[in-house]
């Protein structure tokens, strides 16, 4: 396999990372990735803000992972900044590569870049897989994840 | 009991936001009001971010409680932007007194009127009273709440 590189998302990347958010099991039901409208818009708002950071992973040329990190100040933890990790996928083909521990790790060494002294981030109960990389990774299971749809 | 208001946070609010995090059984191991640098470094950055919202709720003129609210955009969910609730204090001479409901209903308000489709938290597992809370609410437990220190 050729080099992979994990840069900044750019507009042009905007259908590619759409595909890989629908191409999910709970993604699929969520997704639209027939009309892109409301995800240009929602790119828009990523990039007016500097604390959010949607990168995408790239191997020939092509769109093979993403993930969104976002940076959030606050008083707690004596005033500790922490980062939320959101929307992680990867490619069908590219599951086992170590792609996801690329992804993790490259959210994990920005948080550091960025002050922050916690990385935080919730995955959905069904996905067990998912929750026993990130322990492998390092992170505790030490929270309830809640959700309101408004 | 008097009226109670809810209002953003100003730099005076620091001490009696700070002692509110402390008086709580994870936060007395993690804060320290006694050194309020790091806090008011922290409220900077708070102020300087539009897309968050530290609130105080006050009585008597004086702060019995707090939380903080975080406005993410992203492209996940058709380009939902979601808001997540970090720091929820009651004063302990006000818990069972409904403030908790009105935060977090002030929080749900303000996520609607910043267009946000979706609200999250994550509340540490030991805090099964908190759990119950939240769900009466409306909140569902659906995520596991991953964290890790660096």
């Amino acid at each position: 396999m050729n080099d992979l590189e994990i840069r900044p998302a750019a507009p042009e990347d905007i259908p590619a990372i759409v595909a890989l958010l629908a191409d999910d099991p709970l993604g699929a039901r969520r997704e639209t990735p027939d009309d892109l409208a409301p995800y240009t818009e929602a790119f828009e708002r990523l990039a007016a803000d500097p604390n959010q950071h949607l990168v995408v992973a790239v191997r020939d040329q092509r769109v093979v992972g993403t993930l969104q990190l976002t940076v959030i100040p606050g008083l707690s933890r004596r005033g500790a900044t922490r980062s939320v990790i959101e929307a992680v996928r990867v490619h069908a083909e590219e599951r086992g590569s170590g792609l996801g521990t690329r992804l993790i790790t490259w959210a994990i060494d920005a948080s550091r870049s960025e002050g922050c002294h916690l990385v935080q981030l919730t995955s959905d109960v069904s996905r067990s897989d998912a929750h026993r990389f990130y322990e492998r990774l390092g992170f505790t299971a030490s929270h309830v994840g809640f959700k309101l749809s408004i």
